[in-house]
Parts: structure tokens; C-alpha cells; sequence
């Protein structure tokens, strides 16, 4: 065992309460997964590139547990072209393939892309079983953890079947990350200072003290940047579960980098590399608003680039990017309301600006 | 407008209320639909059979109504086999199609299977939008009205895959039984003398008074029994949302009516028809524990025969039913739990009889 200190932070859901336990060697830990799973029978979702790695070591410490387990795992293709409705269907065959009852549960081992298809899947499987996340990429840790949103893609719109499910537990085990590509780990910072920027000026602050620390993936910068990171998600998501209001900041740059994610087709661009350049686009309009001074601008797209984010924009063209935004879920009633920068560590949502802003921030990144 | 009266039934479900309005001609009466149906983006899922029947006079006073509405339609084929994972594709295909957004609202009008599959597609649609039913099969008018559950098929298993998603009213039309077949109207009175039987014998009394003016379809008898079908399923149904409980007792029949209907494949035996023969079965089974009387289960029988119901299974074989039932969602951790009858007016979920009680009563009615 580590002497790396573990974290847990306990998301306050009234009957529905889990907590998210941070750690390294959390997944070969059976008496801790012991803790934390209750179910007998299990199938364990995951895909070809984190199977290999991780589902036999998983496995055998559920298994080692005391008490008898059943574990099923189904091992789907990778990446988010095939979170798709079929795919969904294939982790449905599974659940019945192997008689799970509405006492099992579903694990969920790999990336956001797993966690979404195998949460849809457990909520809708018999209208909804007890699922447990085991997230091994730094976004799905600081993202998937906290808010209960589950789903597939449609091919013409992101996420646009779905259900909220909370999990029973979180297991993020950071030694997962040691096998994570670098460029997927950048992607999983992009989102852990979008934290900062909509919500804590000190965390902002630590992250740009601790740049050196985290690029280099050490552990107690690591467990610190994930563990702040559901906290603050989950003080945003708090009373507000069913995203009417606040929780709609966390999708800073999340319109812009939709945009980007379907002119380029699902997988070109890495969901947080799209995210960190909708998040410069963001603050850009924020700052011509006059929201944000020129120097916050040049300090959020710093740590941006810092973390070996892009930050320009592929030149899809403004129009191209407004007919795609105009199917973004966050238009309501035919407005498209974005989430900006009201000023450095407080994000809003809102459609009162003038149309010139929007018009001026599209043609400067996505080209005429 | 007709001198008939209309009743309401309030589905007290906190945030979620919803009112069930039963009566002749509402589908046409745009003052009430406008009061109900409050989004201006609809879209209406119905199937080929109702479509030519009642599309048009719900789209037209939909948009006879004041204020501008869109109205888009999709029209399903017709029948339990297409109550797929497929079709909830193609119901998502047209949502995104029409681009609707979150406030828009889907409509289903038809029986139980569109009702299901929209509600479904509503719960999931962009993880959830408001829907509205419109039931026009008796069946559904008692049945789906109540309890929130959407949801479709799997090729080896009824209902596996789905939500519980609350409608935010319910129109429940009783003119448009005028056109549904002999065979389903019965196959609801199923559906309505269960309530009878496993809660109100008051109302059991009542049903076997009125039996000749509910065979004629006559309205006020039929608003009645309609009225008070979805009171007692919303009182059994409750507290216990989430079918924990006592809602199970609902399914009385259901257990022995999913292994006739699985086993004959989907759509050979009507659901309503398969419940009544499983109603047979669960009282007969109730009688060999000595918890009704001979006397009782004949009452029982002879009001389901009295409506033109099946009360004879078909030969599938004990041994088969067998493990058809092994697959129901009512098996909790390997146990066979069934509804039983305790008394006349009063049913329970148990799984503690001798098995043979079991085993006779597969027998008897399924054979060897």
C-alpha cells in the first residue's frame, strides 16, 4: 500500500448520497471495494483499450472479497462514435444475457464515453439498478463523478438520450492514470481549471502555482486537483440536480466546443481540448462585453496554453458554428442564452447581450 | 358538446401532479387542451390504426387553440412486436428532426404500447421533456394512466428497458372506444375488475351489477369504472413510486400472464387477455393455500368469464412457464415472489407457499 493520502468527498443526495473516494491502488483494494459494493451480481462495462489494463485486476479484487460474487464484464469498441444507441443496446443484451436482477449492479470501468453508455444503461435497465463508477481518465474523475448525467449521442446532436442516474460510489483510482495518453490528460485539466475560472479565484491560483506539479502528473497535486474539482462541481449541481439554473455555468465553453466537436465529427477533437478553446472563446466575448479586463482575458487563455491546451479555434466558419449551436440543448425557446464570465471566478448564463459580441467572437475564431 | 359528465381524477405526485380528465369529445374540445397542454412544440406519436382515426382532430384543435402551436406527428406501425428499442430510435429521430427542444412536449395517442415507447422517448429525450398522453384503448385508459412507467421490449424480455417518466395530464377520451375491437375492450375490463379484486369489493359489487351496461359501453358506466381504476391504482401506487411494496400487487395475473405472452410470442395473446387467464391462475393458486374460498375463486372466475375473457391457458407447458417466470422482474434475488389473494378485496406479494401449490397450479392450467 501507498502512503498517498486518500480523499473522499461525499456528494449529499438525501437517500441518493455517494461518496466519491480519491486514491491511488483504490482498484486493487478489496476490502475497500467490499465497502463500497454491495451488490453479488455484477457486469462491468468497459472497452478495448482500458480492459487489458485494468478489468482483470478489478475483477479479481471484487472477487477476492469476502462473500460470493458474481462478475460479468462486456468489453465494447473505444471511443465516443460509438456511444450510440446500439451500443447501449449491446450492454442491455449483457444485462440479460446474464439474468442480472434489479439487485445487481453495473460498474462502469474506463472514461466518460463508459460511464454515460453504462449509467443509461443501469437506469434504464428494468427502469433503473444500483450503478458504480470506477472513472480511469482525469475528466471522467473530475467530471462524470458529479451530476448524475447519463446518455448516448444521437448522430446528429451530443447526449440527446439520457437519463439522471446517480451512482452508488465512485472509486477514482489516479493510478490509472499513469496509462492515460498525454494529450487525453490535458484534456482532463482543461476541465479542472474551467473550475477555477467560473468559481474559485484561489483554486485558480493553486493551479497556476502547481502547473509544474500537475503536468508531471504527481500524486498529491493530482488527488488535490480532482478532489477540489468535485467539490466545487458538486456545490454548483447542488440544489439544482435537474440543471434549470446554476449548474448551467459548468458548461463554460461547452456551447462553442459542441460546435467544434460535431463540425470535426465526434473524436477529432478530444471533448476537453474543445472545451478549452470554447472556454477562450467565452472569456474573449466576456472581455469585448467588458465583463472581464483585458489582463483576466490574457491570464485564463495563459493557464489554458499552460497546460498544453489548443487555443485556436478549427476554421469552421461562423455560420457553419451558429446553425450548431442553434441544436445545442442550452437554447431555450429559440434564444441561445452562453455561459460567460459576469468576472474572474464567477461564470453566468445569459442571452442579454448584443448580437455583435457573439457575431464578432464567432468570426474571429471559426473564420468567415 | 354532450350532456355526458366529465370526471377528474388528481394524481397527487407533489411537483410532478398531474390530472387524469375522463369524458366523451375531449379530443375535439381545444379550450380544454389548451388549459392542459401548455408547450407550443408538440409532437404527437401515434400509430396506423389510430392515426387515421383521431390524429387530425387532435391536431386541428390543438391548433385551434389560441396561440401559435407546431405540431409534427410520427406514425408508428402498430403492435407489441414494434414496441422496440428500434422504434424509441425512430420516435428520438423525429424529435431531433422537428428540433425540439427542451420545453416542447411529446403527446401519445394511442393505447399501451405508444403510450410506453412515447413516454420513453419522452423520459429520455435530451434526459427528459414533458409528455402528455391521450390514451384510446380502454386498457390504457386505466392502466398506463397511472404509475409513470415507459418504456419497450427486449426480444427476451417484456419491459426490460425503461423509465418512470410522470405525463403532465392525461385525456382520456371515452368516445374514442367506439372504435376499438370487441376483443381489446375486453382485454381492458381485465384491467378493471383486477382492481376489484385485489382491493375494493365494493367496487367488485359494482362491476358485477353494471357488467351488462359495461359490455354495451354505455358512458356513464364506462367513466365510472374508468374513474374508479385509476383512483385505486393511484392510492395502491401511493407512496411507492418507485414499486418497492405494495405496488406490485397491481401485478396480479402478470407473472402467469408474461410466461403465456412470452411464451406465444408478443402480440398472440392480448396483454389484458393473458392477465385475466394469469388472474385465474394467482386465485386458483390462492384457493389450493386455503386463503379464499371455493366459493370466493368461483366469483372471481365467473366475473372475468362473464366478460368474454379467456380463463383457460394455453398448453405452453409447467416446466417451460417455468423458466419464462425465472426471467420476470419479479424474481428478487433468485426467489419467485407472486400476487397472491389473501382474501377477496385484498392481494399480496409472497414468496413463502410450499411449492407445491406452485407446481399444482402450473399443471393444472399450463400442463405438463
Amino acid at each position: 500500500m501507498s502512503a498517498v493520502p486518500r480523499e473522499t468527498v461525499s456528494i449529499d443526495l438525501g437517500d441518493r448520497s455517494y461518496p466519491i473516494l480519491i486514491g491511488r491502488d483504490l482498484l486493487q483494494d478489496a476490502a475497500l471495494l467490499d465497502r463500497y459494493i454491495k451488490s453479488r451480481h455484477l457486469l462491468i462495462v468497459t472497452n478495448e483499450i482500458v480492459a487489458p489494463l485494468y478489468l482483470s485486476t478489478l475483477t479479481q479484487a471484487l472477487e477476492q472479497a469476502p462473500g460470493e460474487r458474481r462478475i460479468h464484464s462486456i468489453v465494447l469498441p473505444d471511443g465516443e462514435s460509438f456511444k450510440t444507441l446500439d451500443t447501449f443496446g449491446l450492454v442491455v443484451d449483457a444485462l440479460i444475457e446474464h439474468r442480472l436482477n434489479r439487485d445487481a449492479s453495473v460498474a462502469a470501468l474506463g472514461g466518460g464515453v463508459i460511464g454515460d453508455m453504462a449509467g443509461f444503461a443501469a437506469a434504464a435497465y428494468q427502469r433503473g439498478i444500483d450503478y458504480i463508477q470506477v472513472p480511469t481518465t482525469l475528466l471522467s474523475q473530475v467530471d462524470s463523478s458529479v451530476g448524475g448525467k447519463t446518455g448516448v449521442n444521437h448522430p446528429r446532436a451530443k447526449n440527446m438520450i439520457g437519463a439522471f442516474h446517480q451512482p452508488r460510489a465512485v472509486i477514482a483510482d489516479i493510478g490509472t492514470l499513469a496509462t492515460l495518453p498525454e494529450r487525453e490528460y490535458r484534456a482532463g485539466l482543461a476541465e479542472i481549471v474551467k473550475y477555477g475560472f467560473i468559481y474559485d479565484t484561489k483554486f485558480l491560483a493553486w493551479l497556476e502555482a502547481n502547473a509544474p506539479q500537475l503536468a508531471a502528473r504527481e500524486d498529491a497535486a493530482v488527488i488535490h486537483a480532482v478532489k477540489r474539482s468535485c467539490e466545487i462541481k458538486a456545490a454548483v449541481v447542488g440544489s439544482d440536480e435537474r440543471e434549470q439554473g446554476l449548474r448551467a455555468i459548468l458548461n463554460l465553453g461547452h456551447t462553442f466546443g459542441h460546435a467544434i466537436e460535431t463540425a470535426t465529427g465526434y473524436g477529432a477533437w478530444l471533448h476537453g481540448e474543445a472545451v478549452g478553446v470554447g472556454m477562450v472563446m467565452a472569456t474573449d466575448m466576456s472581455a469585448r462585453l467588458g465583463w472581464i479586463t483585458d489582463s483576466e482575458r490574457t491570464r485564463v487563455v495563459g493557464l489554458i496554453e499552460r497546460f498544453g491546451l489548443p487555443i485556436k479555434a478549427p476554421a469552421i466558419g461562423a455560420e457553419h458554428a451558429r446553425r450548431l449551436m442553434g441544436m445545442d440543448k442550452k437554447v431555450l425557446g429559440g434564444k441561445l442564452r452562453l455561459v460567460l464570465l459576469r468576472r474572474l471566478g464567477e461564470a453566468e448564463v445569459s442571452g442579454d447581450y448584443p448580437a455583435a459580441a457573439l457575431d464578432d467572437t464567432l468570426r474571429e475564431h471559426f473564420g468567415t
